[in-house]
């Protein structure tokens, strides 16, 4: 199995190793966390970045919660509802939370076990990725050009990566794929970490300002748009970075396949559709300055969500390691909640 | 008549004095141009841009070509050559150093008269500003938010600017208009310069990351989208900063007003349409770079095009001086060519 040369999530020595992913490209650094509050601190930062890697990395922020609180379980309860509101918009991270914090409870709070849980979330995640890639390659043809945007590669996951998984595969494949990577404004996730991943992996990858996407998609020069998901709602619209609802109208406009890649741990079954899924606004400060310099005047307004919500109907499949969803999304998310083939 | 306390194109004390807009809003500062090749660089490296204001600071530099060439004709004609393809896009660049070169050949090369003439261009854009201002006012009401994108203000123009005009018009009407200004990737017009003006002037404006203006449309947070443009082909299609033609389809998409603002020396009467309208690319490290910080990796290949082209099924008006050119475009742009009234 090809594998990265890094890992966005690692936890080895007692403590969670995770890629500074502030500071890519310019340095490849990482940040150890020892306690489930550096977990939490890292995640609101976006120290550690996209929805499965943050479920990956607050899997362990439980274990390392259990290890601070002993056998108090109200401390225990406060840690990891700290790590687990952290940030509001990807699903996976209150999946996670919740995921280890139950093998805590029916453990009677034992150690090795809830390092096993999440040491299995971090496994299964892999995993995953490598299956939905694998699925997801059957969308393209050789020779096909990609639009993506912001990073859901091995840096967003715990290795391998989503919509990147399935270029990362197509192209070990030898399908001769190429991408166009949107920068991603305000944080420019594209910039510094899609343009970076696909370039070491040997992906030929152009980048764009987000404005660009539009006039490529329109002049036919993208054969399908294949982007990541932070939370899918049970009728299958979905939250994405900011900017890929404006991708789907376009796409759709024009008439290019949308797919939306992610594991199922994405899915929020409790959510019915994508007006009740929380979107975090994020400072002023990202749009005003970069790198700390001033490009806009010091006071101004600024409206900065993380996400967008798209609705299904702008979605031509989603990709998961259970099969891809065609609409009728509803019925066919059903299906994944009640165990069915799709 | 109200006015901005500031011009990005003035010809004073024997030189034209531009804005240095590449350094704001850190900074107010003045670059003097003494010979027709430093207006053409100004042009090149967007001390002063805005299809209007290069027009104003090309008619001035027609000015300072005869200057320089004396009675060399052919000299003459080679630095206005240089002049008019300076930057290829905006036609308003070509049609003032044709019309200022066409009074120093009418003229028997008298610098006063191509002097003038060169005035003439700068009085007759701020006019038509105010102008096409008192007409656009009509498509807003009171309390109206409105989206812009790049900068159409009086730094785009001789004075008082062309959409932003249209904004500025109805705040000193007292309509309680608010804006949502797009930053305006890869060179931050948005943020640097439309946050600037409108603040300075008094109207309430909110920065956003080029990506977020599809979810305010949706959303029916936009009353109407107005921004400028910098070519308008015979059929309506219209030219303008890259993330135009996005907007463009949002904004049909939920059924919000597109309203394109630009004086009549934008009509290009001999383009017959969008297909035929060159686009400047501009430079790879315009995306790799913010305020000269790597934020890609370096090699990384780029397409950074300065413009896309909105096609006129999008648009529902563009404001011009002589009036509001409506459907069918065509057949009205025709009017105008030969002088009817709209």
């Amino acid at each position: 199995m090809v594998t990265e040369d890094f890992k966005a999530v690692e936890y080895t020595d007692g403590c969670l190793k995770l890629i500074d992913q502030r500071q890519l490209p310019a340095k490849l650094e990482y940040v150890m966390c020892r306690t489930s509050e550096e977990v939490a601190t890292a995640i609101r930062s976006m120290i550690v970045r996209g929805a499965p890697a943050i479920g990956g990395a607050a899997g362990y922020g439980v274990y390392l919660a259990l290890k601070e609180s002993g056998r108090n379980a109200d401390l225990f309860h406060k840690l990891c509802l700290s790590l687990r509101s952290a940030r509001p918009t990807a699903v996976n991270l209150m999946w996670a939370v919740d995921r280890v914090m139950k093998a805590a409870e029916d453990s009677g709070f034992n150690a090795e076990t809830v390092l096993v849980e999440a040491r299995k979330i971090e496994a299964e995640d892999i995993a995953m990725n490598h299956q939905l890639s694998e699925i997801g390659v059957s969308v393209l043809r050789h020779g096909d050009t990609i639009l993506t945007h912001c990073n859901a590669g091995a840096l967003a996951t715990c290795g391998w990566g989503t919509a990147i998984g399935v270029i990362k595969e197509a192209h070990c494949r030898g399908m001769d794929i190429k991408v166009f990577a949107d920068e991603t404004r305000p944080l420019l996730q594209g910039s510094r970490l899609t343009a970076w991943e696909l370039q070491r992996f040997g992906v030929s990858v152009t980048l764009i300002p987000d404005s660009a996407a539009a006039t490529l998609i329109r002049d036919g020069r993208i054969d399908a748009v294949i982007l990541g998901a932070d939370r899918i709602a049970a009728n299958g619209d979905t939250a994405n970075k900011l900017g890929t609802f404006m991708l789907s109208v376009i796409a759709k406009a024009y008439g290019v396949p949308f797919y939306s890649v992610a594991p199922t741990s994405t899915i929020d079954f409790n959510t019915a559709s994508g007006e009740f899924i929380p979107i975090e606004e994020r400072a002023a400060d990202e749009v005003r300055k970069i790198a700390g310099i001033s490009i806009a005047p010091e006071d101004i307004k600024v409206y900065n969500p993380a996400f967008d919500v798209t609705p299904h109907e702008n979605i031509t499949g989603i990709i998961t390691e259970k099969g891809i969803i065609y609409p009728p999304f509803d019925l066919n998310i059903e299906r994944i909640r009640k165990g069915e083939k799709l």
